[in-house]
């Protein structure tokens, strides 16, 4: 953003500012709050400048690594320097090591030999020493799967899909998480998964998935797209054998902690409205977008937030989540760890939509909610933000608290070429346009405030078993069409 | 392409076609060529087809390596098979492999340690086993490096530039093609070249290089956008120190072969229109666009033209050179073997440009030639290729008939997204866009009947020494424009 488009915003802030206001009168309170953390999150580069530094400094921060542990210090040293108050509370989370990993055709009248993209699914167990080498048989759908029963005996299943925007993720997921596992039910040696991308460049995407009680645990992985279509090809002119290594493992869990920062209410500390992001990412890369962006996002919330000469009636806390890329083990902590206060957890949001601009803000909560915060989302016009929409998905660490009742709340950002980089080497800091980092950070910051300071607590939404961690990382508009039921989070 | 696409653009074709001819007569053996040529190009899938045996059942071709020789086989029976008179012809080529390769940023306060996503430069030696370990300096000139001086002495030198889109390459493949001579001469150890890249998603791009006499050969590897950006940032903060480990080297000259393909004129079977595409590829992956797709576009030339009732007036020589990527030896030994016989080369174009749409064809010959020539591209007109365009940049297998005088055609074709790809593990068989493919193979086929059956031959251009192997694969528009000099051919 240059100069000029900048005072254009502001500029355009301030009259919707003074609209939402009662006018002609003096700006009020909330007035004058949004011109501080919609006009400190433009005017400076606080978020991005966070993100240069946790992405270049400590990099990639799997959850029991220490890169994650440096995360945790790095996050309490900068709250500290931002002059939030922060402390650590323990998880204990799962620890999973990548190990050499490698994959080829091997030549054959028909085939080339020639290797493959691939990289192991996160909680994949390893190949046996030298590696497995077997048929491949493709499948495009767990029936399929199982129509082949004992066809499949000893091959290594590639899970084949269609994949081509973001709307796919939430459809295609489950050949990720559950793959392996159904391939074992059959008998299959190893599961290769195509890529859950938009984009790629021979670039293999991993990702979280689970075994199933009673059934062997067998190595799976990742392959970039163009290997899944040659093998889709290559199973079309005859019998394909591949050759896979992983030397990937689970290890004993580790003690790591969640990242609890607060200003704390004027009026009613005890309510809190929690602002989430997670502080791991995968190992792959930089985990600029995933999640590096919504931890930024995050603490410079609690940051914009803590500045203001007077703190909004509520509590904001915000809370980096430790373990959402494979397990959970941080939100559960949380969720357990804070049980006693859930009641009083009158509103959630989660960063965990990439650094893109926003795009509007959903709630779910119950009756006459809508009514209350619908006018705060004034002074984000300027912004593209339009009325406030229905459904807030949350993300997967504010599963928990979905459940629980609490009001959720979702600040949809663009996520057209998130998944190009999702989980895969390329998730660097480079993906990140500075200005649409500092945008989003201006709405999440601004509906915190907003939440915190409402004149009464957002009615809870009916109970709805099937919401939750379901939607987490879907896109924006789908909340209703993932196909992913709720025992299969789409992380 | 569906088929009622396909039959307008057959009926658009017919009515250029018979306005190209005598009206209103029966339509001459010109207007029915043209309808064999492109209609047969359009209508069958001959080109991917081919291209799918190639990449898909060889793969990687680089030169000295068995998918060489293989590929070489596999061409003498493919046009057989098309009923093509083909042989090969012996070509000494270089034979260069490479090994192990990997980088990381060694972990300081001010950086993580983290791996660079790199990959050899084709012609490096290797490292010292277990690597170099040195300090980044980073450069975006030979001048700012000459400048450097002592200062370079034991650092990795890292050239950085700003390639966003094609019209980048030519400007800044010096850096890949003399970057470790350079770097060298001021007592570096290492060179780390930016790929020339327009898309990346931690994906590095080889290509050749050459060192310089009296100067030490250092190990040169290309290291992907991001990563160049990483270092960028990383020597910002401070003392950047990478550990870099190559395992390439060179090998004694292989024997190899260029694959030689006729249909023989009907009147003057000595004179000779030469389409040219080179069967070796980088080792990185199958070489879909770089160069197969010039492979099959020249070799369905030669099929459809062999296929018509009637031969061209001259002769059609379709040349699948080899090692066009790392030292033009297939190309030198064509020139060498030919000489004599290239005062009578008429013609001569190059299919190096990717799978993609044909845009525009240009031409580089004497006066009177566009008169010739011009009014042969209306059956093109359907196809979207416009009036007879000025330039022809030739490709890097054609430099030596250029540099001889042999006028120089250019069929241009879309390359938005060919930097994305060339020379990295991306150049796969998805890239190719199969109608896209079959609309240039019908242009190249097109024009090469047309060269070889015109009434008179061109007039050879007047002598200009500059031009010639530099501008190849530079972008359409740029012959001109380019900024590397006929010593730096831009492969």
């Amino acid at each position: 953003m240059n100069g000029s488009t900048l005072r254009a915003l502001l500029l355009a802030l301030l009259a919707t500012a003074g609209a939402a206001a009662a006018p002609p009168a003096p700006r009020d309170a909330s007035a004058d709050a949004a011109e501080r953390i919609i006009g400190g999150a433009l005017a400076g580069n606080g978020a991005y400048e966070k993100l240069a530094e946790l992405t270049d400094t400590i990099g990639p921060r799997l959850s029991g690594s220490p890169g994650a542990e440096a995360a945790v210090q790095w996050a309490l040293r900068r709250f500290a320097e931002d002059g939030v108050s922060a402390h650590r509370e323990k998880a204990m989370v799962a620890h999973w090591v990548r190990g050499v990993e490698r994959a080829e055709v091997i030549a054959s009248p028909g085939a080339a030999a020639v290797p493959l993209a691939v990289t192991a699914l996160g909680g994949s167990v390893g190949t046996a020493e030298g590696g497995i080498t077997a048929e491949v048989i493709e499948v495009r759908s767990f029936d399929e799967l199982r129509a082949l029963g004992a066809k499949a005996r000893g091959k290594i299943v590639l899970f084949q899909h269609t994949m081509s925007t973001a709307a796919g993720y939430g459809q295609f997921a489950v050949f990720r998480h559950r793959g392996a596992a159904e391939a074992a039910r059959v008998g299959a040696a190893a599961a290769l998964v195509r890529s859950l991308a938009t984009g790629s460049l021979r670039s293999p995407h991993t990702g979280t998935m689970e075994y199933a009680e009673g059934t062997p645990r067998i190595p799976a992985a990742a392959v970039a797209t163009e290997d899944a279509e040659l093998l889709h090809r290559l199973v079309a002119r005859g019998p394909t054998r591949v050759h896979l290594v992983l030397g990937c493992g689970g290890q004993p869990d580790v003690e790591s902690a969640n990242v609890v920062a607060e200003v704390r209410g004027r009026e009613h500390p005890e309510e809190v409205v929690v602002l989430g992001a997670h502080l791991d990412s995968w190992d792959l890369a930089q985990g600029a977008v995933d999640d590096g962006a919504g931890v930024v996002i995050a603490m410079e919330t609690a940051r914009l937030i803590a500045r203001l000469p007077r703190a909004p009636r509520r509590t904001v806390r915000v809370v980096l989540f430790m373990n959402e890329e494979n397990g959970l083990d941080g939100a559960k902590a949380y969720a357990k760890a804070h049980a006693a206060e859930l009641p009083r957890h009158v509103a959630a949001l989660e960063a965990d939509g990439g650094a893109g601009r926003p795009l509007e803000v959903g709630l779910r909560a119950g009756d006459g909610a809508a009514q209350l915060l619908g006018p705060q989302l004034l002074p984000l016009s300027a912004l593209g933000i339009g009325p406030l929409a229905e459904g807030g998905e949350g993300g997967a660490d504010i599963g928990p608290l979905a459940r629980a009742g609490v009001p959720i709340v979702s600040v949809r950002q663009d996520m057209t070429h998130y998944f190009d980089w999702h989980h895969s080497a390329a998730d660097t800091l480079d993906k990140v346009v500075p200005h649409e980092l500092a945008q989003s950070t201006a709405a999440f910051a601004w509906v915190s405030w907003s939440l915190a300071e409402l004149p009464a607590a957002l009615s809870r939404p009916p109970p709805s078993p099937a919401r939750g961690e379901g939607a987490a990382k879907a896109p924006a508009p789908a909340p209703n069409a993932a196909s992913s039921s709720p025992a299969e989070p789409a992380k």
